[in-house]
């Protein structure tokens, strides 16, 4: 089945193995007109590449862009975009030993098993490699939005035990140490990120099967390591009253919180998370996705060989400690890629 | 857009609004020859059914099934399959209070700024009534689903404050005073369902995009009210190590837990909860869906009128004081229709 | 598979066996706000209604439509639209001679070879029954296409051996002797239907896998009966030579022809059929489709029954002996719903 | 929209402009485990390659193929497979003199009203050359087809006036003169091309909209240049009368024309062309696709210019004087997609 198709009308097909020949994506749906340049991708690709700091994976890739279609004079034409990644520093070599036992945690008995035949050199689609082709997509999606206005921003609110109290973000000194002890321990650490868009308009969502959060909630559990998403007040609304839950219309005559004309209506608190009956309504969108440990860890654990033997195994190559450290901008990408997708959807719902 | 439109291969869509003329749902994509009688889809009708004890609103709808395609002698031809339910007790009377009125909490604004054009006597397409065509779906899925040895479960881990502790499921009495409190105050509480679907092969998924758990998340989340899901460990997993998360492999020779053939691979635990990489890895799996506390209270809230004044409002109506209490049977439904479809897409996926 | 939904954004679903409750469809994705009245729609129906001359078969439908949600006080809601018409006159009697033996030229066999159960008291989908729903929805496409000035009208250019020549449209004096003499020999004739649009607007169409043309052939093809399509000159243009089947480009500075601003580009002949590079041109869109002669007839064939014995079978039954006859309205439907989609999805196309 | 997007199951897309990097295309959904070397595509696109002989354009393109994924120790993975083919014989100096002027019978001016932007260096995704990725993908599907025993041959059976007659196939001599004479002229001819499928299966097609005839028309109908398609008898069908166009069943005890287990049944004619009811009966799929003469010729036309101006034009370049010559080894491509989708989706339609 095509299960590396994302999206309606703004679409999506990431393509590559982490060891392969490279790793891409084909946008199909871009409207035509949009102003982009090398840089703008290049630098999203950026963000998301291992080695920027001590905290992350030493795999050295340049994640060099190449534009092989849909874009001319820096302009989008309306044909499929499509960017390939070269895979440069691949080190087959220290996957050799795990060839043929199964990672704790990892898709590789499960990919053994529907298919029949995989790329053991890695961890083939199931790499965090797969998540380029989402972030250059994600670069064209962000600069569609902009065009309109919205802004989509993701950031850790938690990295293992370490959790953003409050408002103010969390910055890298903050969990430095829990990462430095579970590396230490030959170990690893979860996370949770939270993603805020702002200025979207009133009415995106196509209900029931279609409403904005069921989307967006399908598109953040799709990135690795995902194990959970919420909206709003989300879990903690559940022991909650309606009374306390409810948002309250008003009428934000004044206009102080955004800049919108005289008269509009708003919700004086956002509990939602900036849908309501799976319709945007003007208020931020707020979301939270939860991330498991990285799967890959040094310390010894028990597993079963392709033989069925049940064998010791110690996953080498180079791993983050927390995967949750480099996803933000993957985050910000499928949340981006929903919203653009709605938008054109609900252009296309009125006559 | 099409939003009303769900699955791939195994797809329905849902029909009606609260207060029209009925609800219903067609199925198209069923196979053929599946054996199912008019009852085992009124049974599941009938577990949604308000009016069943004293928990629940007292709008008592006899939701009669009417099938008008697609089975003949009692076996699936193939064809679209169209269940119809008619709406018998409409009071839309008790609506008119509120026909200008944005309830908080509900889509009664987003829906105006989106269509232009709504159903003001009741809540439209938004309305729990919606559902009634998702459980007569769920009931053919679930019943494709035994012919294959999968069992789907839903039940109550969370109301309001009352919390499940251990394996002892939650009883109606554990939480009657929480909720008969909640009443009493004109106020609503909310809830977490746990979902178990038993006995799935391995293999049903699609990555990237198409992974069991995002498109069971997507599944969930649709439903009235939810606004949070997790698989496995969930949330719970950001905070943990690596070592603790990952499941560890074992070659199940005596195959004790479940009736599997010697040397079945499984995992010692299931902190997963049943897929790894989007794919199912015969474990149980295990999902949670967050409910908000229902909108619809007696209780005086602010709000806006649809001339933009600000104007106080109390909804009256026949309301569940917890819209999770009869959800159960929803969740099933969701999670059902997801597997199926992915049933027949896995099969799909080989030659 | 869901093979019973069509169209993009603007999709139906068709449900419902020849002699089953009843036939029906159910309209996702129609943009709210569009007025449209019970007798518009009842109207359509009665263009395919049989009976109402004396060369169409004698089955005595009302072809009562019955409205079911997605219209509220005359006007679209934006939810799904269901149409349900009953089978009233079922004279399931007349199959019963058939019930084992496959009817030449019909889908009796792989019918029950694909699904293993059929209802084999009538054509079950195959039946003309099944296009009552699109008749419906084409009604809503219909006035849809009105809103923005859009015209679909289909006609018979042949019937059996009699072909309209020039532009003159044929009348049913011109064939009703090629059909009676077909009738009197317990035979049948075939038939082309020609359909145009006008009022196109430039830019309908989405290459390369969604070309207006494709799209409109696919739709025209999934007519019953249909065996070929084309546009413009179609098959005649093979022979031609390129200087003889291009349209020059002109300068309607005058504007003549139609009711367009002084400037707009047209061409001078339309041997493309309104259609080029799968894009609308803005010229009238003209498709012919071919019907192939009704299978069932009266005269004797050879034919194999369940047991695969060779047996002589006579077809009797209430059966048009020409079906292209009432075809028209169902031509102008399927267009009408692919010219919406295109609509819709041009618009999406464009941020 | 994301119109270049192709399937449900195996799904293709393609991208690429003809004077941009390169073309190519990714496929999503190939089943994992089908062994195909690297030669068996490149010698598809050898056959597709202008230059072959002297009747077909000079453009001198080497469609050198380069697999960036999905394919491991020359067996597919189940991953998405994407092929690209580099662009290197960009002449781009020669379509300078018609950066801004409209061709007759191209897609230039619609593609300008559309897009408002386009790659004016060339037909961009119009060219022929986006259809290199169809025959890469073609080369899958046909493989696939392969392991079950199917076989997809497309010929030409007319080049202008020159028409086969009777079952000897058209030889390149035949047509010789008919286009070295259109050349002489500046001009151009059209075509038409048979596609036969031998040994389907009974049971491919999912009525009543996805009939596998509307869905090979659909294919068919992509195809730059294609003005028609019919089925079996198609077009002249409608002349004749039922009891010469239906096929009348046979028990093939004897099995002599297929390798068929005696008792099978099958039809004495074929006049359908394999396909009834939109689903396929076991005997040969007989199609037929209608090419108009190709759009550019050296023969002086009149057009306008993006001022609106009349201006003469002559169409340089490096162009096939009959489209339909390098066409059938596309129309294999698109038929054996549709067949290879069909193929996946009916195994999907059994429990």
């Amino acid at each position: 089945m095509a299960g590396n198709t994302f999206g309606q009308l703004f679409r999506m097909i990431t393509f590559g193995e982490s060891h392969g020949a490279g790793v891409g994506v084909v946008i199909d749906g871009c409207p035509a007109g949009l102003e982009i340049s090398f840089e703008e991708i290049q630098a999203e690709l950026d963000r998301r590449r291992p080695g920027q700091n001590k905290l992350t994976t030493q795999r050295n890739e340049k994640d060099s862009l190449e534009i092989l279609s849909g874009i001319f004079e820096n302009k989008t034409l309306g044909t499929p975009i499509t960017f390939l990644i070269r895979n440069t520093d691949v080190q087959s070599k220290s996957y050799e030993d795990i060839k043929d036992k199964f990672r704790p945690g990892h898709a590789d008995f499960v990919t053994q098993e529907k298919y029949g035949h995989r790329d053991y050199r890695g961890g083939g689609r199931a790499s965090a490699r797969e998540t380029i082709g989402r972030v250059a997509a994600g670069a064209i999606a962000k600069k569609l939005l902009a065009e309109v206005g919205i802004e989509v921003e993701a950031y850790l609110v938690q990295v293992g035990k370490i959790k953003q109290t409050g408002d103010l973000r969390l910055k890298i000194e903050d969990y430095t140490e829990e990462i430095e002890h579970a590396r230490a321990d030959g170990d690893s650490v979860g996370g949770i990120i939270e993603v805020v868009a702002k200025n979207v308009p009133v009415g995106l969502g196509e209900p029931v099967f279609h409403k904005l959060s069921a989307e967006l909630a399908h598109a953040l559990m799709t990135i690795p390591a995902a194990k959970g998403v919420e909206i709003g007040d989300g879990f903690a609304s559940a022991e909650k009253r309606g009374s306390e839950n409810n948002d309250e219309l008003i009428n934000d005559a004044v206009g102080t919180s955004r800049d919108l004309s005289a008269g509009q209506i708003r919700t004086k608190t956002n509990h939602a998370g900036g849908i309501v009956g799976g319709i945007s309504n003007g208020e931020n969108i707020v979301m939270r996705v939860a991330f498991k440990p990285t799967s890959s860890i040094t310390k010894k654990q028990m597993t079963v060989d392709k033989d069925n033997n049940e064998v010791e195994i110690s996953v080498h190559g180079r791993h983050d400690p927390c995967v949750a450290l480099r996803a933000p901008v993957i985050v910000e990408a499928m949340a981006s890629l929903v919203l653009v997708d709605h938008y054109l959807l609900d252009k296309s719902s009125k006559l």
